[in-house]
């Protein structure tokens, strides 16, 4: 028998507790032993729960769960990022096999748990802490064991996907998606994390991590929310063959181990015959550009509790199967982390959207080309939405050629100084 | 000391050759000894190969490799099912572990050769038999071990993908993109096993041996080829939304083991929102609907030597580790097959587009639409494109709601015998 202590038994962990029950027989035939859950640490054992838990294996003793000899495994889907740093690894040191579904507890002290259950011997397996039942972990850890990865795109934010897609689809004001993203239990009441881009920043570390080898703890990842998306943008995109999403892009640039990597989160404007324009609502999406394999992508629900539990269980049965093996170790045996640098967001290069808020005065439009032209940035297409005067705004839309982000920002820069504009720039880079 | 016994050395065993070269030392570190390919079964010792191999290891003699007790894992990766069967079996009974990347070879013997497998205790891994570097048996058999799964569909023929695809992107007829399509190398001389359909038949029974747990072993898949699609297909799918694809469909029709499968391969209307709708070129793509998972998609690059050996790497990876934790058979030992029977198409239930030419009689359309009607076909749409005359057919298209595939084929028999069409009636199920 393997026997687990789960840490958390919110819905997350009452949906693990279900599906070990519901599949219990094959996971028995696959282990090779059934999966006993021997101990839940919770906060309050009088509260009702999804699952229904024997009560004298409920505690709210953290140190009869890590303490207990027995237990092999600890499945962390209590959230947040202390006491869980502590609990998982006391539990490492105790010689216990981990699962957790953190991305922000990763995200912070990923590198540090890896080389901590490395050393120990055990394995570390988080599938579920990016893109819910979507196995990315899982692939970018043993199946691409034999390529090098150039570069991930990916829709990780299902609140942030949602708010977008019906603002697109639906016509909805930025305030209005959330509302009802809010209404419908996709949201949160402050919904910043999610839709100021720092949940995809956390999940973006998570899988770089792997993706590249690279020790990421903490790292600083330039982020953009979607909130200064207008429906006016979608409406500009579309008119380009384009679809607005929120990406976290990860970019090795150039090769071998001191090649620097580009992180960054922020709305950009995806082909709308690329599969990730077509990823819509809650749904999740990673892109891998793999040296030998080319492009892979894998999406799904990235969120809800259901899939994550999933993963949850999927990541279990890996440990315990290579547990009743006594094989445990070999998952994190091969994952050795090193340093890169950052490379700084003035050195990306793209082609961008801009939209101006402009004043119809002679001459305007020269002053703009020129701003860009000093800066050799070049325009592709430019459209101006209609006609304003010298004193109302009218809307030019500016689609450029790849440039420097540090040519575009200064040209904007000067724009935005000008008298000749309403209000600052809107920038979006283009996938 | 990983000993490998290559059985074939063509442009995927090539890219073996080379992948493990070039990632060697990650390997070592996974793998925790190195892998040494020791020999090379060859039709052909003196061809000029990709990749260069010691002459002394190279031999023409099966038994030479799968003789030698020295081989812990036997990768096959010459094609066909004779004598490729004939040497997986005698390298299981051996006690060997076995690679391949054979759909046909498994298509019609998956079952037996994973029964040898499980009995013998040893591993058998096929991630390169199906989607090139996609990882979707991976996902089928590991990540999805607590879920079950309902339906999946593919794009998994990159050969008749790339034909549908410049037939509608790029205006071509079926011919002359099948004609680029062989100028490319993404087609045969003889394409027939590809745009017919039989290969993605070979793959789906593959997935869903794994998928569902079924013992398929030859199932015969309903299969329909790209070759009736016309471009006028294209631009009539496009008006009602949607894009004509090549689809492998596998979808239990019920729950519980004794529910039947319905397998079946041909052209699809698929929502032009629909992920699949937009996997294009010779890309390919899987979508899996778990009961708990929900939808998951895996898309990427479903042929070439390159993806192919990329897996045929993975999996030799993961049975390495196995064996040198002395832990092999764990792959094989949960996977237990039953028998299903397999769904007549008459029981498929789908909404359908039918294509007629039709003499512009008075009275025809009450005639066409009677037909429809008599058998509970009730029509969503229906569009005549331009006027015909009493002699010259024009084209009546139709869209009908869901309706059973029996009742759609009797009323396209009686309409095809009337004496107000010009040819038989096309008809692609919508997805």
């Amino acid at each position: 028998m393997i026997k687990v202590g789960l840490l958390g038994c919110g819905t997350v962990g009452g949906g693990v507790v279900q599906l070990l029950r519901a599949n219990a027989s094959y996971i028995e035939a696959r282990v090779g032993a059934p999966i006993d859950i021997a101990r839940v640490l919770v906060r309050d054992p009088n509260k009702e729960r999804v699952a229904e838990l024997d009560r004298d294996r409920v505690t709210t003793d953290a140190a009869a769960v890590l303490g207990d000899p027995s237990i092999d495994v600890v499945v962390e889907v209590m959230g947040g990022v202390e006491p869980a740093r502590e609990h998982l690894a006391a539990a490492i040191a105790a010689g216990k096999q981990v699962v957790t579904a953190n991305k922000m507890l990763l995200a912070l002290h990923g590198g540090e748990l890896l080389e901590r259950a490395r050393k120990r011997g055990v394995d570390l397996a988080f599938e579920g802490a990016v893109g819910g039942g979507i196995p990315v972990i899982r692939v970018l850890r043993d199946s691409l064991a034999s390529d090098t990865i150039a570069s991930l795109s990916g829709i990780i934010n299902g609140t942030s996907n949602y708010v977008l897609t019906r603002m697109r689809q639906g016509g909805l004001s930025f305030e209005a998606a959330v509302k009802e993203a809010q209404e419908k239990g996709y949201a949160e009441a402050d919904p910043t994390l999610d839709v100021g881009g720092g949940d995809a920043a956390h999940k973006l570390v998570v899988l770089s991590m792997l993706a590249f080898g690279a020790r990421l703890d903490g790292a600083r990842v330039s982020t953009e929310g979607i909130d200064a998306v207008e429906p006016v943008d979608h409406a500009f995109a579309e008119r380009f063959g384009f679809v607005v999403k929120q990406l976290a892009v990860a970019k090795l640039k150039g090769e071998g181990p001191s090649a620097p990597l580009e992180l960054r989160v922020h709305p950009a404007l995806v082909a709308e015959d690329d599969p990730l324009a077509n990823i819509n609502g809650v749904l999740n999406a990673v892109a891998i550009e793999g040296r030998a394999l080319g492009p892979c992508l894998l999406s799904g629900r990235g969120a809800g509790d259901m899939p994550t539990a999933v993963s949850v269980v999927a990541d279990l049965v890996d440990v315990a199967i290579a547990k009743k093996s006594g094989v445990s170790g070999n998952m994190t045996r091969a994952i050795r982390l090193g340093d890169r640098h950052l490379a700084p967001m003035a050195d990306v290069e793209a082609r961008y959207y801009v939209r101006l808020s402009v004043f119809d005065r002679p001459g305007v439009l020269a002053k703009i080309t020129g701003s860009l032209g000093e800066r050799a940035v070049s325009i592709e297409q430019l459209v101006q939405q209609g006609r304003g005067t010298a004193d109302v705004p009218v809307d030019v839309v500016i689609l450029t050629h790849e440039a420097k982000e540090a040519a575009i920002q200064g040209a904007l820069e000067a724009i935005g100084k000008s008298d000749y504009v309403a209000r600052a720039p809107r920038m979006i880079r283009v996938h």
